[in-house]
């Protein structure tokens, strides 16, 4: 899941051309940033939900606070920070004082007390929700806004049904190639483009560190999956993990302020039989760990027996769950199978057992499914897990295609986000095969901003269809440098323009460069549009006479 | 629609590794390309539908004539060709009689009057069918063999919902640079990747001597849309369009050998003041023609007032109806609206009397549809058009996302195919930009084959899912070898392999490149799995001594 990319990085200006950040004013004081596109006259601009958070932040200064006196406002007590402890020479404006509930403090506490926050104000503002709305939900446990105390330069954003399809892009360094200032670069690509949140599935040395760095220049929720350190504490052998290993992993994490935990807490030991015959077994890394552990030790993993300290622990910081599908298909053979609807009826379980502890909570799932088991999946986690928010790695509709599985998931993302599904986690080209370069980092983000937006379009989201309205208009008005600006990626569309029609000139051709002048349909379409509205009423008029006629010629029936 | 290409091609060798192609023997003496993918011992070779066509072959000597002791079997005269009354200096092998029907020739003909053709065999053969059920489909108009008596070359196919799901590319003589050879360089380049047919879209010059160099080296169906040709004789003026130009021109195209032909013949008057309001107006190049035409005279086009003799010329060389869909949603705002229902009634009416001349029909559909209007195009399809296969252009899912068009297309490519559509028009990366490359051509057929195998998969195609077992059972025993060989596009999976663990070593390495072999699930899954086994063994023992016990414990109940 690593990276290698190079740090020099795209700006928000040469990404977005003729864009611009604005700030829109909501409730409870909360300054919402949204990405403006400017058009040509008349036609007004289009604003547009933006994740690239402040631009031009020194890496070693962070971003701003943003978070921090709503925070302080909370039953919060302040905690030394490791750095010391752990040796690290850290900029003195990333160390951040490091704090922790002395009450209830989670995000689910306050909805359900009937407290809106200035988290679900900010949230509401930037979907077009109204707060009360937000809140509600997140006390049903149907969204969540995940968004750790210690983490107050968050920008903060929802993941639920109702709400804007989200998507996740992994990052993590590699053991061979990567500096710190690589992966915040990792970071800033991937949210530049459209990231809503960032795993970063670091393995290896300098995680604490490199995490450090991370979270003070994140504007998005941050999820880790602790059981891959923890490993890395005991030598890499599963067998000799232990919850107090684990347990301290959580803590050191939750006071960096990482946002949501993968915690594969449903993969049960009867449960791991059920894998045996599999054409695949067991495909996700966390869940193979804790199947490992579990088989050695013959017992229940620490996991699933220490499941309410973890919630106690995570309540303390508000980190929410992302309770991880350990079991899910790795191939077409393994959808849907025992054993992977055993581990999601216990994620259901588990989320029950969160919520008492006001702890928010999502569901990973799937994985490889064909196209006509995808429901079940949505179904089943809806039924199941008392609709909490479900979020999937694609799935993959299909195992024969590596190199392109950014494209056989993205036909099962964009499904299941319309059945349901609030988060999307990315697969790039290089899924099955290597670590994604920057190219793929990219690939994979719009190619999930694609399946996430055809999902809010067939939820009928109320903001979706405004902009592909305001590209179609461009298009069919030869607006060409409107069309590339409303783009999910300018620059790629201007250049596969300029590859074909290079010329100034052809970006205010009223033609298209694929048929060339004679054979423009939209050009043809436009000649006869005036001639047909003029026929159209005539037509209407003979109409309206025809069917008064048909109707008896009385004017009330 | 054009392509530019280079003439250089990658060979089947390249392209498929370890892949050669065998011959089926089939009944009447049909043999069979496929395509042998060998894989590690034990495991069996996979063989694979395969488009490639013949391979090595001069494109001045064209294919053999595969299909010629069929044909001359049946009622059919010959024509003196064209060639030298248009001056054409083709090479001699390139110059074919034409033949004629002096009878009902047409394969839906023979399949309702309970005839097997060689060309049902060779298609029950490729598709693992029963010839009595090909045959079957083929009478009742729900599948077509799309196969001109003048284009002997042909290896048939069949386009049919109860088929594998089938792709079209679209390729075409760009005006400015392009040669007739690049044109059959861009043909095989499609067929190589998997179209199961080429749209030989082209307008320009040289027209006729293109199509007749694409036809003698095509092996699978082409298709065109003829009205672009006529159009080029009134030198592009819609107005100057008549009915005896058309008929000149669609004859002179069945005389080559052109399989299908896209007629607009459902854009009624009546319907194109429909589309006025649109946000988009009329997309389709024929159907704004057709639009353009019909205003002008204030008639109903010659496509619809003498569509009876458009069958009559069409079921004397068995060229199959694409009837188009002029009236397509050209954005998501315009999908499924009344215009375009209008004219899909019409289409309905249009093929039963086209069936009426046994003339073989498939309908064309959209376009720009989100993903929860998909479904009501193949309803309304199945039920206005007496089960004629369904041959969409993708449907795109949204249209803020220039420059990705085959990604935003293929998700509703693969939904609509699962739904019973039976074939998929391409769409590449360029579509609304410029012209597609050679990269381009093989992108979009990869993405298409993804989406048409998907949606075969879905169906539950008795033999889609071999394959992704296959693959993923390579996957899991580390037979990374084997796994690019499997792989839709095996050149690609091996270079974003080698971008990250190029060593040859790695190509049997026990662990995946992406995490690394001390993360690797798939190795501890492995390693996991004799003990699970072992233990599942024991529960099952268990388990069956409980059930027995909770059922009373008597053995029949």
């Amino acid at each position: 899941m690593a990276t290698t990319l190079s740090p020099e990085s795209t700006s928000f200006a040469d990404a977005f051309p003729c864009s611009r950040k604005v700030h829109v004013d909501g409730p409870l004081g909360v300054r919402v940033p949204m990405r403006e596109i400017t058009l040509e006259a008349p036609n007004p601009p289009l604003r547009v939900y933006d994740t690239s958070g402040p631009q031009d932040i020194d890496v070693r200064e962070g971003l701003p606070a943003l978070r921090e006196p709503w925070i302080r406002a909370r039953a919060v007590e302040a905690l030394p920070t490791r750095d010391q402890a752990l040796g690290l020479a850290m900029p003195p404006a990333l160390r951040r004082e490091v704090v922790r509930g002395r009450g209830p403090i989670t995000q689910m506490h306050f909805a359900r007390r009937g407290e809106i926050t200035p988290e679900m104000a900010f949230v509401a503002t930037r979907e077009g929700m109204e707060p009360e709305f937000v809140r509600s939900e997140v006390a049903r446990g149907r969204a969540i806004i995940p968004a750790n105390i210690n983490h107050p330069e968050l920008e903060p954003m929802a993941i639920g049904r109702a709400f804007h399809v989200k998507i996740n892009a992994n990052i993590g360094n590699s053991a061979v190639v990567s500096s710190i200032e690589e992966e915040v670069a990792k970071l800033r690509w991937a949210t530049l483009w459209g990231a809503d949140t960032v795993m970063d599935l670091s393995t290896g040395a300098d995680i604490h560190e490199t995490r450090q760095w991370i979270l003070r220049n994140a504007p998005v929720p941050i999820g880790t999956v602790p059981i891959y350190q923890a490993l890395e504490k005991v030598g890499g052998v599963a067998e000799d993990l232990t919850w107090e290993v684990y347990r301290d992993t959580l803590i050191e994490q939750a006071e960096q302020g990482v946002d949501y935990f993968t915690v594969h807490a449903g993969v049960l030991l009867r449960y791991i039989p059920m894998t045996a015959q599999r054409m695949t077994g067991i495909v996700s890394r966390g869940g193979s760990i804790i199947a490992k552990w579990c088989l050695a030790h013959h017992r229940e993993s620490f996991l699933y027996t220490h499941f309410r300290e973890i919630c106690e622990i995570m309540a303390a910081y508000d980190v929410s769950f992302s309770l991880g599908d350990g079991l899910r298909p790795g191939s077409i053979a393994d959808a849907n199978d025992a054993a992977q609807f055993a581990e999601l009826e216990t994620q259901g379980e588990l989320t029950r057992i969160a919520w008492e502890h006001e702890v928010q909570v999502m569901n990973e799932g799937p994985g490889h499914v064909p196209m006509h088991l995808i429901k079940e999946n949505m179904d089943k986690q809806l039924a199941w897990c008392g609709e909490a928010p479900f979020y999937t790695l694609g799935p993959l509709t299909t195992d024969v295609a590596p190199g392109y599985d950014h494209i056989t998931s993205a036909i099962g993302a964009a499904m299941i986000g319309w059945y349901g599904t609030a988060m999307l986690c990315y697969v790039t080209p290089k899924e099955h095969l290597g670590l994604p370069d920057r190219e793929d980092v990219k690939t994979g983000v719009i190619t999930y901003k694609i399946a996430a937006h055809a999902a809010d379009l067939a939820k009928g989201h109320p903001r979706a269809q405004a902009r592909d309205d305001a590209l179609s208009k461009a298009r069919f008005e030869f607006r060409w440098r409107d069309q590339f600006h409303l783009a999910l990626d300018p620059p790629t569309a201007l250049a596969y323009h300029d590859a074909t029609l290079p010329a100034e000139g052809a970006k205010v051709a009223h033609f298209c460069s694929m048929c060339g002048p004679k054979f423009c349909s939209m050009r043809i379409s436009q000649d006869i549009r005036d001639a047909a509205a003029a026929q159209a009423a005539a037509e209407g008029m003979a109409e309206k006479a025809a069917e008064f006629r048909a109707g008896g010629s009385t004017l009330y029936r």
